[in-house]
């Protein structure tokens, strides 16, 4: 696998001043280490003094070998979820406090990028969730998700009233909060809150967790990731449901709509280091032991 | 204590035109009964040949000895509010579907009021919270709830973080989707969902439900009801958390609004026949055995 | 598909008479059909007045393209372990209370099976696991699951502590009640007590799911059923563990003992009419809706 | 409240050689303050050099004004129960480990104890329950719980079922692994790892915890501590459960038998110093923040 990547991009977390540190470490470690280099425009608008050729999102995802995101698992979904479409390699940066997604942390960048560019690394591939609302037979609007699709109401008082089905087989009707409908990498975020189990990043299933559902044996339920999902929104005038993607992108709903939710034919492979312990992160996230 | 109820007030559900075959029967009954009957003015806008004499909620709370509900537990969560403060005994009628406050259906209505009417009748003393809400040091609003408070996000795809106190100690800092604040009546409702317990109506207590917390031990707990919780809004320049009283009165919060909970000092009796059996309403309501 | 089940083998629910009746009629209605009968012999033992031809079970599993099996999921349970090293087509009959797996009741038996034994069936394939027990590096007993392997305490009022391991990998070390590792199959049995999800049958996947864990935070996991997953019992002195298989099969457990876990070879194929659902079955066993 | 512990007894971890250090910092100490010392008998037994007069349990109970209890939880509830009876003030040292009763550490004992020896101190007062089995109309044993009162299966692989009654008054018929009845201050103890809630230590109430029920609706239920709690053990022939009291005192059980549970008359104060915060060490405890 060595000399893999030679183009390397790199995305910094968004508007954020506190990340100038570790992209100008990042970036003189790598320029040591004679890679080509492309900076995301968008970072190079917060970091003025970064002396690299910059380039758009899509531009970074075609000539890049491997991308690597400086920031929280906020900056590393947007990033998966932008460049999904050129099946990247993404390799997480922290700013000090570990993530699911950026579990190397700055004090040890370049002792684990040496592996990494030494052709000692695993890749871990992801998929991502492709959402599509219908309104009236017409899709009205679409986006992707790298942790999670979460229908919810919108009027915080009152429940909704969704029907799922899975392949077009009914399941059920589920008064609640809410239904995320999440990846196994999204497994450990808001899912995980709503009560869902943590899924093996490998799984090639999904996860449909209710939000403080009305009957309480409306369980998680875990369902290949080859099915449609489809969720219809129920109610009659108004609507006071939203569908949001990772928590990111927002969009209204009104009754009668139906989200579609399927895998995305794309996926992001996840680059760690040989070593690279899911378990050990989860362990240390969840203060396990 | 027969006798006792000389003078009964009616109360219908709000905005349903298929209250009024219930209300008619209940008015006929009470009138072969020779008691003295009050109708709630809004109640008479939608019934229009009700020929009854009319009260605003106020006079209705001020002259009755008992006041009658019929709709569902939404209706006698609002009767119980807006009468609170004339300490008003309440008895709620469904429309054909149990509640736990609205417990008496309209097939046994005139067999039930035989009994409570001659004597044969318990009193079960419930509490409300009593809500205001903290801005720069002055009370921009106050409300009751007679089931809970909830603070909660508001921008849904957002954890809120509330600190939270009790008599003025601190609890702990929580990152959820909101906070519950259940009276004993309130926790076979929203609460319980959340994942809270279930509380013997008389207990003197009231539940903090986190909903969806980011910490997975942040679990419900249980205070005395004498107690005076505080909850601090945390969060940057703009706010995104609202209060709602019984998911019915809502008021939006920014960060640094300090919501104070404590047990109002009226309360409300519930009036049951004798045979009256609260954990035979819990075990129909959630399907036990 | 047509004419697939020329011989077909029949099993009854151990030590129960009531199984007689239905049996009677599947009988009558089988020979009807002229298909070859064979009927397992502990059941011939308590239906004296068969008049079939018998075989042990393991003659039963080599000669039937199809057994039905009369009783309730336990009756199914104990057949799908013994047969399934002849990768069996299985068939339930429940005696009037809806199974998960016996799910044609005694009232549409013949029309069922009609459709069936004209070919319009559907196969649904289900794994088992194997359990092996190793102590000072020897194997010390094996054993069949289809829907849980089970490690819990034995003295009832002490917790155990295990070491999980996923493919050789640390997963955690565990302190509570014991650990259920189920099956797609079992994740609406014990393990649905416990607090995991629900598995849609076809996945390949496996849940652990930990029995009042002293910390919250540890949750069901779902893994790939490919894995291998070893669980090491932990303590001093003495044990106090034991583990069982479909909550039919008990070992005890001695400190140091480890337990490993994986997908059998064989599976089993559960045939149902074409019309089967395993959502309409979810929904009227949970109560949803 | 100065000068109320003149006589002060002493009682170490049972049959725990490292609790010796503690004991001997704790001896000196006390005996730089001039009150009168009593050793437990047990203690003295694993602790030779003590030079102390020791009493029995009984007799500590009687003679002392305060009793310090050296070890962790499990010490403290051992010696709460043993001295019930004496309705005694309780003080616990932990060996390095913060428990919930063992709140005060080695190293900040000397100046605690400057503290509540000088009557800077609050109590904390403390129910236990009262555990009778009725078998046949005759009581056939009793016991003390300080933290709760389990009854569970016996036979690991099989479920019990008991109906409970809450002051005569039939609650629900429960299938589970078992019930945990459980005084506030065992809130935090096995309740919890059950799903139960926290609940503040001067409440007077006691929760009703399903362990892994077989219906997802059986919730914890909370009630007043002054109601009787009986709990039917059910079943056919021979019985399959145990109730224990704390996880220290177990008992069989056969179908049949009928488990009472009150509120013991004697309570327990716990001492603390001034500054003590119950919140501050569930922070601790549950990793909150």
């Amino acid at each position: 696998m060595a000399d893999c990547f030679k183009r390397i991009g790199i995305i910094g977390k968004y508007a954020d001043t506190t990340v100038g540190e570790t992209l100008h470490a990042l970036r003189d470690y790598l320029q040591s280490r004679e890679v080509e280099l492309l900076l995301d425009e968008a970072t190079g608008d917060i970091w003025p003094e970064h002396g690299l050729e910059t380039a758009c999102r899509d531009a970074l995802g075609r000539r890049c070998d491997l991308i690597i995101v400086v920031g929280g698992d906020g900056t590393f979904l947007n990033a998966a979820r932008s460049l999904a479409i050129h099946d990247p390699a993404l390799l997480g940066i922290n700013l000090g406090r570990l993530g699911f997604l950026t579990d190397i942390s700055p004090s040890e960048m370049s002792e684990r990028l040496d592996e990494i560019l030494s052709g000692r690394y695993s890749e871990d591939e992801r998929f991502l969730l492709h959402c599509r609302i219908f309104r009236d037979g017409e899709v009205i609007s679409e986006s992707d998700a790298f942790n999670d699709v979460v229908v919810h109401k919108w009027d915080v008082a009152r429940m909704i009233e969704v029907d799922t089905y899975v392949n077009g087989t009914y399941v059920n009707t589920l008064r609640s909060d809410g239904l995320i409908v999440s990846t196994p990498t999204g497994s450990t975020a808001y899912a995980l809150s709503g009560g869902g189990p943590i899924l093996q990043p490998c799984l090639n299933a999904v996860i449909l967790v209710p939000i403080c559902p009305h009957t309480m044996s409306n369980r998680p339920i875990v369902v290949d990731a080859d099915t449609v999902i489809e969720i219809m929104v129920k109610g009659q005038e108004q609507s006071h449901a939203q569908v949001s993607c990772d928590g990111q992108i927002n969009l209204g709903l009104v009754a009668g709509d139906r989200i579609q939710i399927r895998k995305k034919e794309h996926t992001v492979r996840l680059i760690h280091p040989d070593e690279h312990d899911h378990f050990q992160i989860l362990r240390a996230k969840l203060n396990w032991g």
